[in-house]
């Protein structure tokens, strides 16, 4: 936490155009290693595309995968009135007293995975304004936010995980990127089911997206003005978790369609903000697709995983460790006599 | 290794009639407790599917991943001097020899989630028959090929993964193929580039095929006859290996192109016979695809591996480990307070 998170947004749009660079030194190192593994040339697919990446972030030619930080954040809704949930509002806070006690998917998977597992839970008491009748949150709250995401990443990690509960987000979710990225076909193309919505739920989902765009028409080109009056305080923390990581030249593993959108607003503030990032998974929420499309992210997996918390990340980490094994592991052809093709 | 490999292949064939079913006490015990964890039904998509097959063959409510086995059998091809590979023929007891020594893929991936690993070397200083002009092996050496997979399998395992090294045996799982699910086409579309074969390495590798099937026209409607023909020893004690964990009941992860054909022989013998198998991923193998609709199997993961060794499963096995640890490790709704949907 050797870096203060911005005082101010203009603080955040400055450090937009001085972002880091991949180490192209790092990534060669490790395509020459490769190169000689006792192995086909490009025979482990996308595990290779893996350890490329975290050279690239971590500036090693043998990647590591020992330091696995997963954070997740947690908000409440104003928009969760409309009954846009399949669950009442008050899950969230007791799903972050489970996440606390050991008792949820992410705590297993962390634990599987030799992750460290980190909860922020961001003034659930204070739900964000409803907004489909203005902003969801002030600037000092949205500055906050992303100072709550910024803090959790510490320098060092070998991969960071942004995780998220809040009942009502993938609504925040879907007018966020409706904003960020259109909604060519009506906005209901950015809705989907959630943990489970019926249909009558998801037409109240998509009503309220369509009136919040109309609420906030004409004030959504600047992306972290999107993120203040759309989104929601875990939203707003994975935006700034997500940046923090890239100025720390962190490797992000990316989660759902929450974590997408959040990442959105970097992109959409700058397009190559997210070359740090890897998708996870492609989820079973509908628009996730559309949403990894726009980010131009191929996922790892795609498991009809809709949990959130990270937890399609969470499990992809088994493929970042098997990479990471097989590269450091294996021996050279030379080292093991065996003939070149 | 209580129950012997049959003596004989009417042996073989008279299994296949008396095949155990799955313990659907078990699955429906494992279902009821989903039900109840802290997340929303379905919301951990194919883990959920993970857990159910683990359920349904290791007869647990809660499956459990600690004796995890993967045996990579070796063979040697007389079709492979027919240039139908990327690699010499000797790469196959050098890597047999990598494997031995830990420098492999798959010695990375078996430790990396706590897999037991073993090798079964088969004769490879004796290649099968070149099958373009007629058996690859005897009845005598199809057996014994046979009783080594079978053996290779122990009763109480959790998990069973055979994987194989055998340059030109993807030449040998084409032909294979082609018998067991028909070259409508041209034998060529079971073709694939293996471990990185040129455009005129594939045109051997597809004329050899097509002159495999001409040669043993005729002869093909039995699939341990087809596997005696076009088969090789590493690819049928894939074949045994994958009947005796039926038999005893251990769950089967399939690997790739090659062990989808071995495993291809029982599904044509008995369809459902490999109910106890899931598929854990679609390589670059061209045909694979092709091969998985065939044997109504959808693949977990979809990485663009094309190394064999048993490596897709390898990987996969993060999956298995995490879909076990989330189902066993949740807390209900009610130990955690949470409200239900």
């Amino acid at each position: 936490m050797t870096l203060a998170a911005p005082a101010s947004l203009a603080g955040y749009k400055a450090l937009m155009s001085v972002l880091p660079a991949p180490d192209d030194g790092a990534t060669a190192a490790a395509c020459a290693r490769d190169a000689v593994l006792t192995k086909p040339p490009g025979a482990l697919g996308r595990l290779e595309e893996v350890v490329r990446w975290l050279a690239a972030w971590q500036g090693r030619a043998v990647p590591v995968a020992e330091r696995l930080k997963i954070v997740v954040f947690a908000g409440n809704h104003g928009v969760a009135a409309r009954g846009v949930s399949a669950f009442p509002a008050e899950v969230t806070v007791q799903m972050v007293e489970n996440f606390r006690r050991g008792g949820a998917a992410i705590n297993q998977l962390a634990q599987c995975f030799g992750a460290d597992l980190g909860v922020v839970s961001l003034q659930l008491d204070r739900p964000t304004a409803d907004f489909c009748t203005g902003p969801a949150m002030s600037e000092e709250e949205l500055l906050a936010a992303l100072a709550a995401g910024w803090e959790a990443v510490t320098p060092g990690l070998d991969l960071f995980v942004a995780g998220e509960m809040g009942i009502a987000n993938t609504t925040s979710a879907a007018a966020l990127a409706a904003a960020l990225f259109g909604a060519q076909g009506g906005s209901a193309g950015w809705c989907g089911r959630g943990t489970g919505l019926d249909d009558a739920g998801l037409a109240r989902k998509e009503a309220a997206v369509a009136l919040a765009l109309h609420c906030h028409d004409g004030h959504l080109a600047d992306p972290f003005e999107a993120l203040r009056r759309l989104g929601g305080r875990e939203v707003a923390a994975m935006t700034g978790a997500i940046l923090r990581a890239r100025i720390e030249r962190v490797p992000v593993l990316l989660d759902g369609f929450i974590a997408c959108a959040a990442a959105g607003v970097l992109e959409r503030a700058r397009p190559g903000a997210l070359d740090h990032c890897m998708a996870a998974h492609l989820s079973a929420e509908g628009a996730h697709g559309r949403l990894l499309a726009a980010l131009n992210k191929e996922p790892l997996l795609s498991l009809n995983l809709r949990l959130g918390e990270g937890s399609g990340a969470g499990v992809a980490l088994g493929l970042i460790r098997a990479a990471v094994a097989c590269h450091a592991g294996m021996a050279t052809f030379a080292e093991a006599g065996v003939s070149g093709g």
